[in-house]
């Protein structure tokens, strides 16, 4: 391809015309290549944005950019493996929770996490603030400890989908990164390289997603369903509430704790719902029955303390320190403590979720550029949810740091995220819709 | 401007927000600089060509663009200088016949052409084609040929809109070179340089225009027409047909010899109706009276010869050979000649006129790059014009070219461009509308 035919490509799809799948392989090869220009995606990332894909069309660019690197082969594991992705959210420890619920009823879970920037630590970061715990594993150990075990969580091996990275990286400069076609075949150029053979996508929606609205979420949801559908992959979405950080613990050690809670039977009451639901739907996939089927088998691990049993085979595997798991109270919180409280009476109506990230970030809890440290024990403690009654002067969170002079700053952030109104406003759903 | 900083321009451009005007020109003087990158320029035109701009954005834009190099001062030239800038043609030779009408009238032309690439040569080959005519003067002669005859056409110097340039070439590899307020902004940021005092657009509309569609005509019309008065500079536009060669020769001697017989009196009809509109806008402009009046004023300047004579002293004045515009007989065409002929009986009802100037360019009339020379003899004498009653055989146009191997091909595809109908078909009006 020249550059004088990539220009008519980038033509018919500013004009809405629908690309050939020869030409979305060849524009994604000669990419990566370095054959077209970063000047010339960009235009066409632009069109894109504007115009759309078809199923089609964005099937073809997925499949293109999962083909550009490693595909990672499982097929050794035995058993169907069922990969799950969050788009993200606040307080979303739902993997620590969801991984050992389904490892324990015999769906084996071979699981890579990114690392990645973010307001607060991925689940590489939360499983490295067990002391001991390595996420760096070789493939034959990765690979033992799910036939011992049937679970292991580890960092991402092998280069995955590089021409995702590098359009990811023209987008984040170019204005094109909310593109829900473009978000879709990001994320699953990603998921399909990871090898596992069913897809759960939990798409967060509300204040603290990355999409907000509930139309876009579903929209992103849809897509991406039908890409996995494209590449012959079982995949199903879940689409549940960020209106409000899930469960009450953000920040890496204390966001284990509360997993380490909950497997014990101690957890919070919307992080069990979402984590129920999310496991039932990975069994539904992975044993072929019903989700309510899946549910239940979810909830009686979960019960039973199978499921708290495999954190604790899972992490004496790993080389973690397992008296954490027995004894969440050993993971310390940091030193420095403040709180936000009421401005005034009335009912906790709404919360700018991101902006409770973003106060977590300046707490410490997060990285701020590649080379940053987590600091583990920072973070907020939420002491009340949506829809909770409140007088002024009562605590609303509590913040945890090491460093002193972040205090302050977080404590103003966070309080123009609260929103209190007279009335008792409705509660969100949780669980907004499943999409299979 | 950090990239940072440009990338939130985009997102805002993008969601269709009106961007500032100190925003735009730092833009445009970060990009000159070459502190702003290509792919993220690039998509900032992608965002441009969906979401358009607002005048007032489009005039800080051009300005910017105008501001970005050299700006002609004209100031030592007595008078109104009006400037004219057809959006371009096929047999488009109207500068030729309308500076000498407009200086014998008493308005001073202080024209610089560009050379460009296209089908058939600019104005500046045009007027090359007469043995010994000098095109580069220095800014001195060039001022003293306007103060003495009124009149002087040179090749641009200077470096006018050199930001105009880059984005051009910018444009013209990531499909975004057909927005009418890009198109209208790199018109008017050259005319703007070009230091005259008023402008006059010959916008054109038809299967033989940049813009083929009325619509698109008389938008980008009123777009450059907004612009120039934004810019303080009163700018009139005219709307004319080029459904249609314009007169009956195509190619640069063969338009030289008609537009001289032209100014001799013995013209072509359609080219001698546009030529005096545009000259009679243009003595409006100039001498502030009205159409009618400035029309008037041409009309007698051609009948009386005086803008015949014009020519010739300009000629003179330049160093050409005066004896080819008193005989125009003398321009030759080139030797090997071939036609086109009717394939069937009927009317002449429409002509695929950019095909016509692609013809043309086959046949040596044109430049295929930079490089090349241009056969002045070649090109195409149209013997039909639209309506016209044709029998199977008759000659719709004469070819003339200097290589053999060109005939054929050039024949084919001229065939191509031909339309016969059984019914009469109605003649699109030549002066489509005015724009001021």
């Amino acid at each position: 391809m020249e550059t004088g035919r990539f220009v008519d490509m980038i033509h018919r799809k500013r004009d809405g015309l629908v690309l050939e799948a020869e030409e979305i392989r060849g524009m994604i090869q000669k990419y990566t290549a370095g054959e077209i220009p970063d000047y010339q995606m960009s235009a066409m990332l632009m069109a894109v944005y504007f115009q759309g894909m078809t199923d089609e069309e964005l099937t073809t660019f997925t499949l293109a950019m999962r083909d550009s690197g490693d595909v990672v082969d499982l097929s050794a594991i035995p058993g169907i493996k069922v990969d799950k992705h969050s788009t993200g959210g606040v307080g979303d420890k739902t993997t620590l929770i969801v991984a050992p619920i389904v490892a324990a009823c015999g769906v084996p879970v071979a699981k890579m996490s990114g690392r990645g920037l973010g307001f607060t630590g991925g689940t590489l970061d939360k499983l490295e603030s067990i002391p001991g715990f390595r996420v760096e594993l070789a493939q034959e150990e990765f690979f033992r400890a799910i036939c011992d075990n049937g679970i292991s969580v580890i960092g991402q091996t092998g280069n995955l989908a590089p021409a995702d990275k590098l359009l990811y990286a023209l987008r984040d400069v170019t204005g094109t990164v909310n593109s829900i076609p473009l978000i879709a075949s990001s994320i699953m150029s990603k998921k399909l390289a990871a090898g596992s053979d069913k897809i759960l996508l939990d798409v967060t929606t509300g204040s603290g997603a990355f999409i907000k609205d509930i139309d876009g979420s579903r929209e992103l949801a849809h897509r991406m369903v039908a890409i996995g559908k494209g590449a012959g992959k079982e995949t199903a979405a879940m689409i549940t509430s960020m209106e409000e950080p899930l469960g009450y613990a953000i920040g890496n050690s204390m966001e284990v704790k509360e997993a380490v809670e909950t497997l014990q039977g101690k957890g919070p009451e919307d992080l069990k719902t979402v984590c129920l639901a999310l496991a039932g739907m990975m069994l539904s996939l992975g044993k072929n029955i019903s989700y309510d089927e899946g549910v239940l088998e979810a909830k009686q691990a979960l019960d039973t303390g199978r499921a708290y049993e495999k954190l604790k085979e899972m992490t004496i595997c790993q080389g973690g320190d397992v008296r954490y798991i027995e004894n969440p109270e050993l993971f310390e919180s940091a030193e420095i403590t403040g709180s936000v409280v009421a401005a005034e009476d009335g009912y906790l109506a709404a919360m700018n979720t991101e902006g409770i990230g973003v106060t977590a970030g300046l707490l410490g809890a997060g990285r701020e550029t590649k080379e940053s440290t987590i600091d583990f024990g920072a973070g907020i403690y939420m002491k009340k949810k949506l829809g909770d009654e409140v007088k002024k002067g009562d605590v609303i969170a509590e913040l945890f740091t090491s460093e002193d002079t972040r205090l302050q700053r977080a404590k103003e952030y966070m309080q123009g995220c609260i929103t209190i109104c007279r009335e008792k406003p409705e509660v969100p759903k949780l669980i907004v819709d499943i999409i299979r």
